[in-house]
């Protein structure tokens, strides 16, 4: 059930079943040379549309433009400041939960959303859950953190699944919006060492500059001409269960 | 061509043909008993695409979570402050005039979105334009403006367009999404005097318990249920060719 | 009843008779070669002052430093970002909301005031209206809207009124405060279109180099030569009018 | 010369002469039984234009509306958050000091806004002095500093000074604008002790419910019945004189 | 009683018997040629550490990085800006305060803080005095204004206290943290006049690069040389008393 | 080297030598029923000042209160909103950085600071990197991320380490701090799985009152009953040569 395509009757009558809700979060940066600059929210709208496609679970609106300063040197990137989006999240949240809602699961498409989206629910849960009708929850969870989506992507494309442009999420938006489709780049990358692809784990790179100048055809690691034709669809169901399942034990916790 | 469907190289090479970019911004807030909460972002959305389908047009990821508090009692409606939606505007275009961008016209679908643009506009001009590579010029237009598509939707509904859950925005909507499709209700709402209508222009409503109980279905002073099979494709050529010629006037302008 | 006149008590008994207050709202910006910089807050406060000569009637402190970076590169020119001056306007509010007061109406001198003040009342209907004693709801109204008021200007000055450093906004400051009488230049500016004019409508202007180089003495299409002697006095009276009348429909509405 | 009564380009040709201005600030709180609620205003523009009268002084637009929050529970006290009056400080000092202005002198009247003020003076230098084209520079003192009228207030009226609804600002204000002439209250408030007037030097009261129950008419240790008939024309030439000096001496500063 | 050396249940029960904490509060900012940069904050919680050592008072964690933006050309110094610096202590009072902590004491070792925290005091019994249980009231107090410990300075060091890096705050550094001994320097700084010095009363100071041209090692108008041996014990004793006194009688305020 | 206790000269000097700095950050927050309130800024801070002990690292002033709205239920905690605490690491590093800083390295004893820490640090990147001298990289790492450190409390405490209040926190603070020592409960918490505690891994609490309701007493899992006499001075140690390995391979890289 898609918030933005339902009328309001509908989710008032939504939420005399549910008051959870899952939002999407993703990112509008660079994805290397094949990858569409909507990568992160393409996916993750994929993830979570395909998680309630047969389930009654309400998904909202995508948070599309999100953090990613790092990125700014490559053209069509587009980054809020992490207050900005933290006022966003704040907004978003609130007005749902004034009208009852009290479960808001984000759905993460782009490690760089961590920091901030965490940074806001703090203040979300210390400021206003006292105040809210039913109290208010926040979790933020990556597709790739469900294990099964996690561990068919390292079975995938192993040591070069890479950390930003990935094949697995290239393959998922390829497959989820057939208009961004590419064809990848024929030279690897520079090959990166596990350590080092640990820590920019969660995106914490520097500054633009130094960034183009570090990985300057965009990709960290990753070589997306491994995608092969079905992965986009595997990948997108094992994510969409494990989101499913996850959501599930997200309302039912106490 | 669609920012996020885009990779970075192809939108390196788009800067060097143009300067500008258009930005539909619409709203998540009710549409009464059978427009879809999302209709202004779907409007906004089809109209600049539209606009964009045969013309070198870079059109940016939509704003579609905007200022709409007056709706909040409507559940499913989701408002941002005008100081976070301004937030967000400023963010938005810094990224992309930093890159090199200077043109920016936004494609409203929303009539509370205009006070806040403009009030961002003035701080982005005020703040940045001078460090800006190019500068930068801001507009926001409506898509009802365009002459062609407001003597449409006048004639084809006249004193029942309304301003609110329009028959226009409606059909609109209906059209470019076939899944927000809803049967119109059989009852018109109360019937509004031309004055007070004129009052509420740019949705200058007050608060939300307030505004719930006047407009009680979400309606004002529309009647839904006269949209014909067509209407949805004609405004929307109607709205896209305006579209296209007002922004290419901006483009040219000293 | 001017407030900063009046004491604390007087205060606490008008709260007795009425919930409303009427405040001005100017700007602090050039107005051409022979208009003061004060000429918006000198007619929005002199049109409140008159529409309450009469009537009981609350003025409250003219806000006479706003929003007008366009106009920074004229020396006086005196601009608050946007957000400032929606901070300023909120705490104006909450603090006699606080008391009593419900129904605020700025009465307005500057196209560029529109957009802020919109943007800060829907955050006052939307944060504060629920925890004021008696609600509150703002509205803005520009003194030249009254329809005496507009139709005395267009039958005086026609074509030549222009949108800034208009003859009518003019006549009426000299008027008010005789210490600002300069003498008219005797060159007309450049002649603009309709389309031109209303493009610019809500001083939708750019940056303030790109303004001081296309109005290079500040007038925008209007000729203050044609400001006859008592002119000041006539759009003073029926600006006052329109206000008292449409201040008592704004306190009447349900 | 009166900023907002003269013309940019008589601002302009003043810039050639002098970078400073003085720049009047009041409160809009109430001031006991017979002082308008105006006062602080009132004085420090009185004081402020006097000073001005005779020299070549720009005096910008007066701050009426500052903090004040400990008499938000008297009707008519309307108090900006610190933090916004800050911003409205920082943004008229930023527009007249990116025009050349580099000496920006506030007249206060209001012992509140000493904090605030030195507040934001941190931030300007701190921010923005290194960007201004001539550097800048704030100063604030409040007119009852001067030497000469200091002595003549204590002389005038001794204990029953006190320090707020003073009668020598009383005096002041019902000179400079009769219309606020109120006869003064019969019963002198509960005598403080100078220990406990010490203690809210520059206003440091707490919150509203207190300050209204400890001060109930408002006064705080003045008897404005000592006012006489001259009072206030000879402490306002008191003040005037002082603000003359110690603003050219301001000016001469290395 | 220090906090940060408590258990929770320890502040528990403390609630029990006292509503009120003392918060010392410094700066981080460049001493001269032999003050350690941290002094103010060192004789704050020095000050604050002794006052309670033979008493039941509660000590919070120190404030020591605040406003210092004049010092920020000398290595070393940090500076918050003052809207930083009055979220900080806005936070920290409104944590306690929900708690059921009702009197806040800062105890003050720099003269800058004095502004901000005062303009963060207005905002705090403005918003937020009437929500917590128990209300709150705010108080800064500078170790140098306690009658006895004034003094003592006065008489130990007359005209040669200066301003800053002044020879009792050095004294007291040195005493607290034998680690941050050093000769003092052998020759005196330009000599101030009183009138200078009061002018920048409350650090009230210009712009970075003015004072460091201004003040060029460091010190205003004191003399460090003058600090014997016992000085800085006697300092330390003089300020605890005064601090454990006027504590108390804030404590007892009505 | 410890900031606060040098003078600015000596901070000069060491700029010749580097641009690095080791700032520790804890919390103030409730550790159970024998942990001090200051645990985590103790131990942090101890780590930094071990780890530069014997080498010519820079330690910056501590950051003990940060964001723990979690636990403001149990008396003592204080927390920043994410925002301040962005605000406050914001201005610090800007400081620094304008000084000629340009590797910050926040040494971390508080899970919960981990997002506004990155969030504040994608600001900084974003905003301020390209105008600082030698540019800016800010790196977090939380001392039991340190292998060796990690390995030890692993093996003392296995799974009764748990994540709050945990026996190597508090045996490293007892240690430090020795005024801060006391018993530890004789009961265990309840225990908690290790999904349970990886779900909460970075705080990643709810509101307070939930958190209070969930861990009475204020431990998560942890059993600090276990901590033996050698504890807090093994892992201390094994923690401090891990910061100082760890702070010099940042300070190496490209």
């Amino acid at each position: 059930m898609i918030l933005q395509h339902s009328t309001w009757s509908e989710i008032e009558a939504y939420l005399g079943r549910s008051r959870g809700v899952m939002i999407p979060i993703g990112s509008t940066e660079q994805h290397g040379p094949n990858g569409p600059i909507g990568t992160d929210a393409i996916c993750a709208e994929a993830v979570a549309r395909s998680a309630a496609a047969d389930a009654d679970i309400l998904v909202g609106p995508t948070l599309a433009v999100t953090t990613a300063q790092f990125n700014l040197r490559f053209p069509g990137t587009i980054s809020l400041r992490s207050t900005t989006l933290m006022a966003v999240v704040t907004d978003y949240v609130r007005s749902l939960a004034a009208q009852g809602f009290a479960r808001f699961y984000f759905l993460n498409g782009h490690g760089a959303n961590i920091a901030p989206l965490l940074a806001a629910f703090h203040d979300l849960h210390g400021e206003h859950a006292a105040t809210a009708p039913h109290g208010l929850r926040c979790r933020l969870r990556s597709w790739w953190e469900y294990p099964d989506a996690n561990a068919l992507r390292q079975s995938l494309y192993g040591e070069w699944e890479g950390i930003h442009a990935t094949p697995s999420e290239i393959a998922i938006a390829h497959h989820a919006v057939p208009a961004t489709q590419r064809p990848a780049p024929t030279a690897r990358p520079e090959k990166l060492t596990a350590a080092s692809l640990r820590e920019m784990g969660g995106d914490r790179h520097f500054d633009a500059d130094h960034h183009r100048a570090r990985f300057p055809d965009g990709r960290i690691g990753s070589d997306p001409a491994l995608v092969g034709p079905t992965d986009g669809a595997r990948l997108l169901a094992a994510a969409a269960a494990g989101a499913r399942a996850d959501y599930a034990a997200f309302l039912a916790e106490a």
